[in-house]
């Protein structure tokens, strides 16, 4: 059950055995950094190993967290922060660039605006592969950071009752979040106006998987009262074509003082980051506010990925502890059929051709076309893994 | 009087004692990478820490400086290279931004156009901060560059004449040199057109600091006859919101053979660079012209900065010698009151809020409303520096 | 006949035996970092180098291959990805910021849109310096990478018949490449339309060179029968002013499975790539397609070109093995006069100025007017190395 070699694309390439035994091996990497005290701090070797990212779209957080994480780790990194300076511009394929870069460096992080574009990577580059976002499919390193920051505080992922606030609709780290919670056997209820929540795909999902619809409601101040976990999130201002519609959600959801001191005395609230208006300065203090110790909890959780993917092996002595000689747990919570559905695994080839719009196939349409078989007999473009037209 | 774990935002958060320490450590890191003679060089084993370099503006020659010192000293480096690669487009605070990357490093160099974004990263990322250049407020490394040419070739930073010549009006390095070389008990002479002469504010504090009012005159011709130090600068063609004007100012003075010729045989040129019109390439064979060395020595200067704020320990045995055994030096003209005042050290909480043009109060209206309190009563925003106005 | 301390700015830099050791020395260094067998890989220790990379015009292939080749030494690199980033807008020379960058680093490579940049780094540095692109000038890695790629797979440079096809009247690494296959005693045949061929001034080079003018053919069907080599390049967009124009030529050779399949079995195919329509992703599964391989070879041989530029000496025991100990292998053809003809050595200074368009003279007028006298008695400009007018 090792995961070296092996690329990290959506959350349902790892089990939740993997996923707890990754954040095992943070927890390591958190106290080797010295992030729960600076005096237990660690040190770590040179290693003579190249990180690439990849970024054809921004994203300044998400790319510091991943080369902090391989030069905390000894390594190196080389790329690219944004597509303007790649050789794009000269009409290569993704596939192509993907090869090369392979054979510059060991492993490679990717951001792209098209979802599959991880996928791609992982297919032509020959390395193992991260994705760090790929349009509105997936990003599954920060869904990682969130579990970390849960597992950290709560000291378990299960029989937790987790409030989602904001923009559920548009809101990526949502989608991701709900489904693996609803795995490892929590509770969602969804907080946002009506124009603005979950998606029903998700909604579904989640009932699928934890045989419970997730709750819905306006009300954060009542929601609040009976929540382990408050999730907020900013309203997406760069999905809204119109901007008086984005001024209009703005604010609806303000996390102040005042809510703070009727909340629960052991709720934790998270969010993604950035934030904007939706949680005042003032809560900062709050000793339940951990959104940033969430995103500091990214940099372990990232050396963890990272030092497994590339199948680094502990080393003797005080030095180089990459805490790999975490045994595998076993889920406190066992997994059904449903849960490890393998997708990625059963695949189709010279599947329908998917080609829609934000997916890698539309963009580079020599790519093979691929599907994935779900559980239920439904086929998914294996790149943007939305469900395909009946053949 | 360790300088671990502190910050430089400004030039007044060291001692005359502190900077002569630092200039010490420098001449060795200078000698450790082979600045004086490439026979002489050293090595440095790796380290494990990392600096993050957040340039929300652009400064290539800057940035690469800190960064290869940080690269000699063996650690590592982050970040980026301009605005449009942060996550500021998403509307966060700069507050949030270096809460962030504190997580991801052991040390921070910002620079960011408006005045007080140094102070805000001190503030709140958790680790050292260096300004390397807050608007038109500061840019401590420049002039601590500046001082470390002087020291090594005139073996003093004390009795010196030295003249600064060009656009003293714009010129942010002039308004830095000139105050601590009074500190440090140097004269001052101003050579400009009245129309560019160095604003009064500093010609006030310089006369404070050294009981003398600099001399102002138009001519360099003259003026240079009975120099040490002459320090040109380029017209800051950017600050002119008049292409004409600009015009009209740009090569004003320009340094020439003919005229090196009849300069002291002791005098030095320097300049901060980069240079435009104002010094003709054929004065770069001159032994005087000093300020290709000058730029070279930003590099030691800020290997001993970086090892000095990280609080790095000399290892024993030839590697890693990073100097820091240099004890600290009695300055040789003793300090007055004046001289080390503290600034940032007596802060009033709550004082009036700045929100002037250009300082980072303006734009985040939620940082706490900080003031210092100068020797002569007056309070200054703690972000910008610029007197607040009557309570 | 040691490279150490030595530029390359024009493959005439490197006699034909100094090419043939950096190729020995690049097999070492690929069978170290396990290009062919992963379980061969060695390791390197670090090593305190730095590279600086001054890409004033993007291109991230040629700059992560160098990135990549320094890491994998175990040195450092800094530097910039564009001209945007660098302090050029402040009307700074370029001679003047390649001596201060000169400071901050051991090496350098330059891309710049100016032919003879290059150049001017290397005189103005004070650090070895490898031209990465000086506009239409020279790309000299590149064309040593197509010779890496070749030695590799036929085991020599010499009597080989190789095919140029596709834009070879823009496509600059053919330029390059023919005149050295010539140097080396292999044949040329010209692939392309009319409109598009090869330069007259490169045919006659190559004639002078071979004493054999190259064949010239619009039938790669034909052509394709007799080939040992066949090296396509794309259709430089970028070049046409007319959209059209570029439509036109556009997909008028490409390579089929169809093609292939009559081709002869011991042929290889290269591409300096991006590829854009020229070979069709279908050949890529035919093992005589060696243009990713070619591609991943432009890693060791950089690493061999650095270390070599550098005098890095092999170190004792299992590590840091930089193959360096390779003895320069005398050439099976000799040399000619012709041939080493030190172009860069014989240098007439005071030259007639140059400052024809795209040469780096024409945006600045101070650099040192220099020509290189060519065995035939005419000049040519130092730095564009074009013909200079009559004196």
């Amino acid at each position: 059950m090792s995961l070296a070699g092996r690329s990290l694309i959506s959350l349902w390439d790892f089990t939740k055995a993997e996923i707890e035994t990754l954040l095992s091996i943070a927890e390591r990497m958190a106290e080797a950094i010295g992030l729960g005290g600076r005096e237990r701090r660690g040190s770590f070797e040179p290693m003579d190993r190249i990180l690439a990212t990849l970024f054809f779209e921004p994203s300044t957080r998400t790319r510091l967290s991943f080369e902090s994480a391989m030069l905390r780790l000894g390594g190196q990194v080389l790329g690219f922060a944004d597509a303007r300076a790649s050789s794009t511009s000269k009409g290569e394929s993704l596939a192509d660039t993907c090869r090369i870069v392979g054979g510059c460096c060991d492993i490679i992080v990717i951001r792209h605006w098209l979802m599959g574009a991880a996928k791609v990577a992982a297919d032509f580059s020959g390395v193992p592969v991260i994705n760090a976002g790929d349009g509105p499919h997936e990003h599954p390193t920060q869904t990682l950071t969130d579990l970390f920051a849960i597992k950290r505080v709560k000291g378990t992922l299960s029989g937790l009752r987790v409030g989602l606030c904001g923009d559920l609709k548009y809101g990526r780290t949502v989608h991701s979040l709900a489904p693996v919670m609803a795995r490892f056997g929590s509770e969602i209820v969804c907080i946002a106006p009506k124009a603005l929540q979950i998606p029903e795909e998700t909604l579904a999902e989640v009932e699928n998987l934890s045989g419970k619809r997730p709750e819905a409601t306006e009300d954060l101040a009542e929601a609040l009262n009976d929540l382990d976990v408050l999730y907020m999130t900013r309203i997406q201002q760069e999905r809204f074509a119109d901007r008086r519609e984005y001024e209009r959600w703005r604010g609806i959801y303000v996390l102040t003082p005042e809510l703070m001191a009727r909340a629960p005395e052991d709720l934790i609230v998270l969010h993604p980051l950035p934030r904007v208006d939706e949680i005042e300065p003032a809560v900062d203090r709050d000793p339940r506010a951990r959104y940033f110790e969430q995103a500091h909890g990214g940099v372990p959780l990232r050396m963890a990925l990272l030092a497994s993917l590339l199948g680094l092996q502990p080393a003797p002595g005080p030095q180089r502890r990459y805490g790999l000689d975490v045994q595998p747990q076993p889920s406190a919570v066992p997994e059904t059929a449903e849960e490890v559905r393998s997708r990625g695994r059963q695949v189709v080839e010279n599947a329908p051709p998917c080609r829609r719009e934000g997916c890698v196939t539309e963009v580079w349409d020599s790519l093979p076309s691929q599907a994935y078989v779900l559980p239920d007999g439904r086929q998914v473009c294996a790149y943007c893994e939305r469900a395909l037209a009946e053949a």
